[in-house]
């Protein structure tokens, strides 16, 4: 199992490096590329012919401003594409955000939060945990953890 | 393979109606059902309770205004689920789709575009093929007739 | 007479201390607790189904990006709930907003300004006030200790 | 128990007609008027004034545009006061939202969704169930009606 | 010839500054005065009854979030009223524009940039120009040396 | 004393019919012109040269989308300029109000709201009574009226 | 002289229509074609592969909502690109717009107004201006004409 | 072959750096003025009226908040101009982009991404490249050296 994480642009690794360790935490394999859709648009398509034959079951794309990459490889793939919007240095991640989740008909991207690095690993894992059964349980783990993690929160309260 | 299509409200059958018409096509079973986060919030408990021994393994949640019905869901499973923010009266789609794919951290939702319920339906369809490989090919025949579609349309032009 | 002030996360701190504050001034007692809709929907239940029974009469909200924990504990009480959305890293606040703001028909949440604090305990305060008349003279003061404040930010001019 | 419904103009009366339809409903007296934050302002400290010796116990004030009606009604009264922003023919009912929830520090309105007539009065019986054990009942009679009411639509859905 | 220039709070003192040097600049009388359109209303009532008999003619406004400040002078008063919509810490601005521009019919706010202190100065002065003549020629040096600052511009270009 | 409406398309003209309608009722001369900033700008020059020889006091202008006529007159002339964004077909009228009222320091244009033709002729009228003070009791007979147009609507309420 | 009109789906026919009759006016060859930047990737890459060798010289874009076709046309070829965001169902062009035009540094897309078909072809006319030299007169002429029109405009008022 | 690059204000002079440094990398000629649409009017008229004999044939302008300045000159000129929206204090740029790319019909500028200083300048290039052949291979081999800088981005990778 194994999931491809392709940025814009290497300004993004802080976001792919969230996906990345929650990636690690769970034991899913995975690779890290920049491809850029505007720039490199032949690795884009060298990309995705070979993602199946390469393993990918899941690919996360990351970029920003109008924010093509992941509706591009969308385009390329039928494997289910994550695409999270990265703020830049204007319009506070709208424009990112709309460029990627407003696919038209035909196209789906599975988009989460702005920046949302975890949640996009955390989707790539709900989705390879249909397949490989061994993930559901790590899931419920990670739920379980989240939850006592918020209950430590009420211990460190100063009010 | 099943698809669990739940809607905020009857008021969103239109946009259910153009998932179904996807799932159907590409003979994926799947179920419709009326629950809302904030009216029937039991209703969302036990639904999503038993939503795995039921057979469902995707999600499709549709709400609009403050939709608070896929995060409420993905916060109560570990199934992925798929959020379609329904335009309504007011802010033009705006307040659904932030209150849809904003989630913070830990709890993701795999959103799609606006009143987006083929989209919702394919995305579901690409996650369960890492599974069920016969929907792969069914994918790419996809991809085959909507690329002829948009030849067709060539043909079409008047200009 | 007591308010429940619940964070969605300990980030939110900052702002249930601005509505602390305000509350220990008109000796409303209070209690802080963190509680997520999405990571512990089963403490938000268990919170809801006791909060009559454990005195609080009135449960103030806090939560950012898609901010659901105040819909989500005004569709399990029939309390007022008050929701302050608060500003994360993206957005500038929209998405809390809407999110708390826009609740459908049948659930409503009483929201004040984003990252709104002091606001949110002053309305706890008047809809206490309904009931625990001392409250009212208290009001009262208040109103005038704000408007002396204006008038000695006069004397602080300097132009 | 009384709720006075202030309307800064006559065209805002449909979403008045919402309110009074949920106050009826739950046996409370209200009173409907127009009265204009910038063409009545004198009413406005007329009414605020007498507010409280008239029974008023809970003010809806119902504006939009530049909504400052339920601002300019907090000021002048320290009863709760919530706001309904009013979508008009342009912005989409933005300005009005911004314009009642934004309220500075020391003034707040409880804003409810823009045209939410009906949780404004759900939200004031709410608030006036403190004091008046007997909608305390009526509310929780009312979230199982609703509920039933999306059991119901599962029964006419066609899909 | 006098314009008042009320704050709603001393907070947007910086702005006023900008205002008051472009008056002095002018020989214009001005008086600097916070009025809280919500915290002192009487103070609004009363600024405005009198403010024709102690000279004033124009009346600059500075608010933020939702700024009702200008909006409520205009409905008090019959003088020109300019509004100066204040940056505050969430929403860039947008929510005291809309709260400051978008007044309803019958009650004008003329309403300049977000935190634009000098053009409010420079508008009450054209305005003030059409009875008192000899702020023409000043208006039109104005013009001129404006034009020469971006002419001295062009010198300092590195490029 | 008169005003002039300038109006960057005919389409603009329902705008203007509301000024013309304010203006006739307090008796200020009035002409109604149509100038494009881009695509008349001689025009635009010619007008704001001979504005004042030929007795204007107050420039009106009506503009939507990109509106910059407004800016345009007010770079070019001293009297002071009221600008109307008009709402267009699409952005429901934000682009034309930021175009309009975000003016660099230096040439203020006293904006109103979004298709607001009488309130733009209410603020020349206040304007204009600085210098002519018979429109001073016009326009306080204008608010008494306005007061009374909306106590007559209470008669009419319904509720 | 050729401008190659490319539609991301048959549905944007009536902006490409606007172009069309302005470049048909200035004598200007072209070709409508429909090519999705995601149902069509490889139509695509052959259009902008052989675009220059089939003579066309200036690209005009035309797509909706995540709007990729001008960026990715943009990216496979180094003619001008001129891209016009289309309106669709939800958020009023804002989507489309931001897609369009706010392209990452390296690939510049020149992005006209939301549906605005004349402009492109306008735009496109005045690229191929610099080169052939006739177009020059006739983009004067059209000035003159386009002046004339304002000026008649004027002879139509009612006011 | 020359690009005149115009700024609104010298403080605009770091988007302008960024034109030169692409158009110094293609030898392409320029020149940078600073131009105010408000401030210098007669200057905007003078510059374009000589443009065309100066050897211009392309025109950057860079300006911010309600950013006229492009449509200014596009007004008055045939030349193609391309607009870059700056980013101010307030309104994330929003202001300026609006109203620079919503043109009404007739007069197109080619809108850029906000503070898209390069993208500006390589647009320009791609115009002039349609008349100056030399320019192709050039802007060909920035497109692979573009390429080649994503490449090399992938060694950098730490994750």
């Amino acid at each position: 199992m194994k999931v491809s994480i392709i940025m814009g642009s290497i300004t993004d690794e802080k976001i792919a490096k969230k996906s990345v360790d929650i990636l690690k935490k769970f034991g899913v394999d995975y690779e890290v590329k920049v491809i850029s859709a505007h720039r490199t648009p032949g690795r884009a398509v060298e990309f995705t012919e070979n993602a199946e034959k390469n393993g990918t079951e899941v690919i996360i794309a990351i970029a920003g401003k109008a924010a093509h990459l992941a509706g591009v490889l969308a385009g390329l793939s039928t494997l289910p594409v994550i695409g999270i919007p990265a703020k830049s240095s204007t319009m506070d991640g709208l424009d990112s955000l709309l460029s990627v989740v407003q696919m038209p008909k035909g196209v789906p991207v599975a988009t989460v939060a702005i920046d949302g690095g975890e949640n996009a690993a955390l989707l790539a894992i709900q989705i390879l945990s249909l397949k490989y059964e061994e993930l559901k349980d790590k899931l419920k783990d990670y739920k379980v953890e989240m939850a006592k993690g918020v209950e430590e929160m009420n211990k460190d309260l100063n009010l």
